[in-house]
């Protein structure tokens, strides 16, 4: 076992002398340095992330929202989007992690213009029923608890066709991540908009039931052919799952927003789960690598990450760095809660760089400061 | 392109004389043989498959199935089933190509043991309310219509809960398959049954709306966890698909039964499908290496297989050989048709022996004695 | 465990009467029977190949393949080859379950025409310098312990540069299983010949050392883009091998050929290995699905086959039916022993039908009526 | 075609106002800001690296490398290493993009202790015979011009056994990447040091031309088996593939060290090439998404990345930033050069990142400031 000791054998422990200073700015001049001034910091015993636990409370940001669609034309801002971001990451605009994620509103008869970037998206709706998003082509009507996405390189534009109520959505994108990698591209549509198929939603009517269209041509874009998971069978799926199964100690009942070509997640830098806690249920803490956005679909509970309470209804988002101990509670003791929860899982995955471990004392719960739930 | 010709350049053409059959005569000796006297039939231009198209009708098949209720106790014969048998694959017991399917009836409150095989097993219903399978300690109910999955290697046994009415359901085997790569095995459980879990059709409140379980043990077995599908939204589903897409030329709307954690088939040896013809809908020819039985589960129609007519009703089973031209038709004008089928597609696939044409003539349909449809 | 008893709960046992008779006769009428009549014989508690262990030795065979030269051409034979036939599979042409094999001679100048087929063809060279093959425009030159791989669906065509000796080569082929899929097709090159490119061995030359080819068109066939296996290299592997592991008790030293950008067999339907017995190794016995043909490439031995001894010798040919127990001792006190094998394992790996296990007694070997190795 | 104004619809382009400073203000309070603000920044036309191209050359860097020998004790430092840090990446300490490269010296006798981390770490000898490595146990030998792995998570310790000279290398790692991902991890060996098994370079005497070790435990991790990929049979293998292939016009003839197993790199962070230029080519230039690590492995040459003409000899260490145009030249008119690098490719593809285009005027070359080549 490790001591997270660094004046041991095998840590770098080289104390400056004025040789070595001097030794130091000759390597810097060769655009060099010397690995054992920085080892121990960038080789850390553990996730050092510079994320921290937020909670953001939907009502604390809904006013500001709103106030955005009276303050800002969409066209000149891009997209009305109010971003989230963590104290910890503002230089890269990130939520938590590599994670991008705000809140878009769109006003009666609003439309945005259509676009693309390396960049993947993701939409999981707040309010507002007339919401459209058109991707590659493809009209899909989006409501309440919907959750859609916009693969990376896919033409996108949305709008609201409502005569009376503005949509807010939420965004997840992987943009602090396309970034880092040096991979970001963006294009705007040649004709500023899409002419879209006749049938909307065809993508979701397309595939269902654990059946998938047959001799048509073969999809081989590495990301969901289905562009949107509407909220009723999604929940209905996982009061389902929760009829045949116990869940996940650490998770309740969770399910996970998949390409049913692959059984993988719905794009190759993002996945999304969507998870229920029982009345008056309490998960066991564990951590992992891995960044996550959760935002609360229904209910409300309680999640306590890296040991701070942070108390949840539905509408309001919080994240969990990588690493950090984590564990949820449903607070209603007769109805159901559900998480929707996006992450770089699959980053993660592929790169083979996950790592799970359970929280070992107190029956699996962190101590926390002001501990109730 | 080739004549088909056996007397030209390329093919084997050596006449018999004194010498060479003495010659022959000296090979068998030593277990061995001339290649010439059998390169042309063993290096066929196209398949010659022994199988013929059949049509066996629900009607003629259903009094004689009733019949073995009486006739023999389920646990004397194993289980109490009429097997089709292609007049050209009688040596194999085979439907078509290496395919098995027999009608399988169980009397109320009539149950099975339990056994295993490496063959693979599938179910579609065509009567009776009462039947259950527990696979591998699963236990599904299935109605009309469903369809369920017994794949190599899981423990099965079945039976009727009914208390005044008989189940017939189709059993579809890879058998011939199984047996002509020497590779079957057969196990009779140790305690003659299983002890199912306490929830009836777990695997299929576990899987739907393109989302899947997550936190829990990975499935790492080569076929789909996915034990049943039932008819009403595997019907639903392919309805759906109608609305989104035109479907095949050859096919009409058609969706694969699928293992969602790959999108592949249900099975390494065998898939099934569910197609729709719409009203009045004749689909074009075409042909492919892989054998079809087809079952028709709604509606009426008729199909033309290798230049024979082969008019079909619900209930009603039929085979497609390999290569054999094939094109089907709804005669109904008002009511959709639907026909459920299984295949060795999944075989032809692995093994890189998928093969297809359209058929080029007459716009697509192949002339027939008696043309009506 | 089971009895292996057909008299018992879970097996067929349905004595004939009369009724039963006259009821079966009424099945065959409408192209049906009873299951119950072949359950037991279709459903067998193991594999029971037709076909048996046989040893061909070389310098038996040599002499009628020599005289197949005089007595045929090459064009009018096709290809001039004595196969070896099973016993037990004569009407499959086939040497061991599904796998054909053969000897084919090539004179000093001859050249055969060109054409492909759906089944893949392996080669494997016993004597003669003068051998090349023309395998989808890229020639390859082979000499004797050398393997070349002629995949389904590629023109070949080969010949004999040599001036004053014969070649005689091992063809390897899936005929029988594709003629069982119904899944043959054969096709003679519209210009009888090929025009091959500049270089020999070209894809010999661009795969070697764990490095690939990189910036490159995509390699998109489900077979290895190496189309030929020197000896040395090959016989070097498997030395290297040998110093660095002990090998596996069943089978010596082992290497399988691979394709290098899957790891996996040289063709979807058949692999081949090479093995090596350190000098007077005796391997342990063991059972596996699959059927294998073996070929004696370097000094001499013994394999144990279902408890019949074949003594082997270089050149000599021997084979393994499914499930059936082996085991190989080297006789050569001094010098290792080489086996060269095809099987048609991948079509039991994709299938899911591979299954193995050691032999349990007498230290892992069979009783012999003559046993001496 | 864009035009790359951030002044049309699509762009974010809204101006600051009192009321939108007052209102940014509000959104910072809660953790929040308006996306328009810093949009366009971070949805780039095109990938922004801050990396720059930089030529490290070795006659420059050795001289002080060597210096450490004296100056460190390698125990302190845990290891003795001169890392490359590019102007624009110092706070990741980064060579290029997300990749990390150092030159290590080991004086003679010298050893290090065991230890292991996430993030994945390569090695390429510049000098010294006496150089070994303990990965995962076992022990390999490596000298100039070798390539070795060892992976995430390995166990890894190394030293230096000649008597008289000591060794350097270039270590190449993620690190900056694991961090970025919040995903590193270190442990020391808990007994300091392993115990390598008796065979020395074991899985590179296990792995060659093109065959696989059979009937061994199945090899799972997420990397290649063969930990080190000698110079001779590397550069032999170029140079056979160089007599098959004209090659990439990007890159001349190149070849992927890979995974045997899979075809693919031989790790899931990093991959690593070797490219001949044949005396006085030229190749064309091209971009595309990736960070490139280049040192120079035979000959001399000059490579113009962005622009800038890097003129190399062997050991000389050059980086290639994202989406930067390049190209290579040869110098010698008789001798080939090579390149050895190493990337975030495998990265790149997995995450779906990878882009490319060809360099389109000049005949496929850059404008450069002083042109010779
Ligand atoms: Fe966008
Ligand atoms: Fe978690
Ligand atoms: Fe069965
Ligand atoms: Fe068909
Ligand atoms: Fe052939
Ligand atoms: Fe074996
Ligand atoms: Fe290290
Ligand atoms: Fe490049």
């Amino acid at each position: 076992m490790n001591t997270y000791d660094d004046d041991q054998v095998g840590r770098a422990r080289v104390a400056d002398s004025p040789e070595l200073l001097a030794y130091y700015d000759e390597l810097a001049q060769l655009d060099a340095g010397a690995l054992w001034t920085v080892a121990n910091e960038i080789e850390p015993w553990y996730p050092q992330p510079k994320s921290v636990p937020v909670l953001w409370r939907y009502r604390d940001l809904r006013p500001l929202v709103a106030k955005a669609l009276a303050m800002v034309k969409a066209e000149d801002a891009g997209r009305r989007v109010v971003m989230l971001v963590n104290p910890g990451r503002k230089e890269h605009s990130a939520a938590v992690g590599l994670l991008y994620t705000g809140l878009q509103i769109m006003g009666p008869g609003e439309s945005m213009s259509a676009h693309r970037h390396a960049a993947a998206a993701l939409r999981f709706v707040h309010e507002g029923t007339g919401a459209w998003t058109i991707v590659d082509g493809q009209k899909l009507k989006v409501g309440p608890g919907d959750f859609a996405i916009t693969p990376n390189g896919t033409w996108h534009e949305h709008g609201n066709e409502s005569h009376d109520a503005p949509v807010i959505w939420q965004d997840g994108l992987d943009i602090p991540l396309t970034n880092t990698l040096d991979a970001n591209f963006y294009e705007i549509h040649p004709e500023l908009h899409q002419r879209p198929g006749p049938v909307v939603n065809s993508s979701v009517l397309s595939h269902g039931a654990n059946l998938l269209p047959y001799g048509l041509e073969k999809w081989t874009r590495p990301y969901s052919p289905v562009l949107g998971y509407p909220w009723e069978p999604s929940y209905q799926a996982l009061r389902n799952l929760a009829k045949a199964t116990g869940g996940s100690p650490y998770d309740g009942v969770i399910m996970e927003y998949t390409n049913p070509l692959t059984g993988g997640p719905v794009m190759p830098t993002m996945g999304a789960h969507l998870q229920l806690l029982r009345p008056g249920q309490r998960t066991r803490a564990h951590r992992h690598t891995g960044s996550v956005v959760y935002t609360a679909a229904k209910g409300r509970g309680v999640s306590v990450i890296a040991g701070q309470r942070l108390p949840w209804q539905q509408g309001d988002i919080f994240c969990v760095p990588s690493w950090a101990w984590h564990e949820h509670a449903n607070l209603d003791p007769n109805e159901d809660a559900c998480l929707f929860s996006f992450n770089d899982f699959p980053v993660m995955r592929s790169l083979g760089f996950l790592r799970e471990e359970a929280y070992p004392d107190h029956d699996g719960h962190q101590p926390v400061a002001d501990r109730q739930p």
